[in-house]
């Protein structure tokens, strides 16, 4: 599929004036369709509810343009549940994942009524240290098929080396002691494979929940309230993939949902996803501007964003689509590699990359940078995180996060003598 | 060799009742007895000087240890040469080597006086738009020998890949532009393979740029002041690995002095390093304690420390030595993955280690982190980036930066309308 960028030259032209570049910019328009899309793709499912993956894209505007559509947040941190409870989420909008969870932010999740899904048995007696006896109508637990799957098209992976979930007999107690505790509505939750370009993926995790679930609602006598799907729908970044179809996947899920659950006599049982990636990375774009080019045994062009703005390239070695802006119908007769100024040769956002001639002052367009690009910036070589903009459905931009400046960076030198002279 | 943490578990429990884990906390002692091994290795050098790489550890009570021994900094960014000024270092003291440069940077380590080691010779025309033809007395060029590096113990590098640095006829036609703009002194930098652990790397690169500048000195009729011999000597990560000899590097590097620079009248030239890893790492550990363990697939211990306080692991699977305080001598008997909080499965401090069986609240030294790990933190999943500590030599501590808040994490929303419902 032809990748086009969701900005022309001449809108970047007009918003340099206002916010110089690097941005994170992201595209109201292609979220609240996506949106529209996902919902549609689940309303056979009355209780459907898609979670946010705050991880993703940790921006209460964002949050706030889901929140319409009745979107949920997948909350792992305390940082996360404070950004959700600043949009307005609450109770049931919130769903607390999280491994290896320090006690206080069980209390917080708790405190805002958030679901809790719960990553090991052996955080049952670590909970009732926190809260007692006074257990949640509902909770969840995570589930770990253990092994290794293999999907239709020859994706794999290997839930049993994950750090996730549990075992199905340590579901099967979990649940029977969360039953003791006085809980009335359970939920599943499961995560296999991360960024799956399949339609099939979705529904073949939710035959195997739908299945469990089935087994363990007669064994331990509980009634299912939902069934999580979690994440792993993936988008193509690269232009020879084909993207995921919401649809097909709905409908695929919709198809062992009546295969499975309604015959078990299930058919009230709630749909939830947690789609990060699906949900933001195609309507964000990291813009930067080329400063530097060079040619020592092979051609560089450098600009003024850097790993600390977009790490994906170099901590996966991942895929970005980049379009020259002003340039899309050029022949892409040269091969750069674009880099960004640290001190790191992974520092590339891309390698042998064919494109257009790039002249000094070009604007690159470097695609799905809306999900795990910001979030996922660090301050390596003292460099800072960039701002990030909302164009919106009328055109008009809007500034959702400052850029950081040095003296964000130095913050945390306050307390002493170097405070001061740190300040510029 | 056997390594040892430089605390001990009854240490620890006195520091956490002021500073709660987890933390990096540092060696005074361990960095002030390398700095004296590192001076002498190269006494026989009168003009040599060691250039911390900031980026390594960008933390100014550390850096002001180092400058007692009248170590300089190299920097690459506006944040680490502002961090420089803030210890008081200036002029010579500093090394600007940085690539794909924002102009803004060349003006601050310019006004700062600071030696500028260009990275590429399109960086002279982009110069001139910033000084005029103020250039400064002394200039550096950075030096890319292309093509495939092997040394002897098999250790291959690809400099030919890296983007930094000019090839020779580059180098050559780059020291004609600077001394036509009136540049007095001249030095040279290179660098080629990373985290190196034998003793030939220096005085191998060294013979190279030696040969290097005694033919440029000839062809271009200048006068070398120094050769920079850059990074590259690493620390031994795992303890079956053999650490550098400072002292035996040294002697490598004055041997091929004595061969070709003495011998070409180049007698007076003054010798540079930048050694980051191995003036910091083993000098900074992070420790963190063990709250959760899990028996899934595998055996887990969930730790309070995260990828967001040590990365590497993460990105590269780097080992890391992990020292269980006060189980030291115990039977390394059990095989556990030590995780953090990360929704990201390579959120793993160890893989399969065989390590003494861990308890809920056993202390964990988790080696060799001092340096590029507090320097590489991010905050993915809302993770706030730890506190850094400094054991004194008197054996007390000292806080040398706090750890993040919440309200640092949202400090880039101070401008709209979810800054204040974000500090807590």
């Amino acid at each position: 599929m032809e990748k086009k960028s969701f900005v022309t030259k001449e809108q970047i032209e007009q918003i340099v004036k206002t916010y110089p570049t690097p941005f994170h910019i992201y595209d109201e328009a292609g979220i609240r369709a996506n949106c529209e899309a996902v919902k549609e793709a689940f309303a056979w499912n009355k209780g459907f509810r898609e979670y946010f993956a705050v991880k993703a894209t940790p921006n209460p505007y964002i949050m706030n343009i889901l929140k319409e559509y009745d979107i949920g947040f997948d909350c792992s941190s305390e940082a996360e549940l404070v950004l959700s409870g600043a949009v307005g989420a609450d109770g049931e909008h919130i769903m607390f994942s999280s491994n290896d969870t320090p006690a206080c932010e069980y209390k917080l999740a708790y405190d805002m009524g958030a679901i809790i899904n719960l990553d090991d048995i052996t955080h049952i007696p670590f909970l009732d240290e926190i809260i007692g006896d006074k257990y949640p109508e509902v909770m969840s637990c995570r589930y770990n098929p253990g092994g290794v799957v293999t999907m239709s098209n020859g994706i794999m992976d290997n839930p049993g080396d994950a750090k996730y979930g549990m075992t199905e007999e340590q579901l099967i107690e979990a649940y029977r002691m969360l039953k003791d505790r006085g809980v009335k509505r359970f939920g599943i939750h499961a995560f296999i494979i991360s960024n799956t370009l399949t339609n099939d993926y979705y529904p073949m995790l939710a035959g195997q929940l739908f299945e469990l679930v089935a087994r363990i609602e007669k064994q331990v006598g509980i009634k299912f309230a939902f069934v999580n799907l979690s994440g792993g729908v993936g988008v193509a970044y690269k232009p020879d993939q084909t993207p995921n179809d919401i649809r097909v996947i709905g409908e695929g899920v919709r198809r062992k949902y009546e295969e499975i659950l309604v015959p078990a006599g299930m058919g009230d049982v709630a749909i939830f996803t947690e789609m990060g990636r699906f949900m933001l990375a195609p309507y964000g774009e990291l813009i930067t501007k080329a400063i530097h080019e060079k040619h020592i045994y092979k051609e560089y062009i450098g600009v003024d964003a850097c790993a600390a703005n977009l790490m994906r390239p170099a901590m996966y070695g991942a895929y970005h689509h980049i379009t020259v802006l002003g340039k899309e119908n050029e022949p892409c007769d040269h091969k750069y590699d674009i880099t960004g100024s640290l001190c790191e040769n992974n520092d590339k956002f891309a390698v042998d990359r064919m494109l257009p001639k790039i002249e000094m002052g070009d604007y690159l367009a470097i695609h799905d940078a809306g999900a795990h690009g910001f979030a996922m910036g660090y301050n390596y070589n003292g460099r800072l995180k960039s701002a990030e903009l909302l164009l919106k459905t009328d055109g008009t931009v809007k500034l959702i996060r400052r850029a950081e400046t040095l003296n964000d960076y130095y913050a945390t030198f306050d307390f002493g003598e170097y405070g001061d002279k740190l300040i510029r």
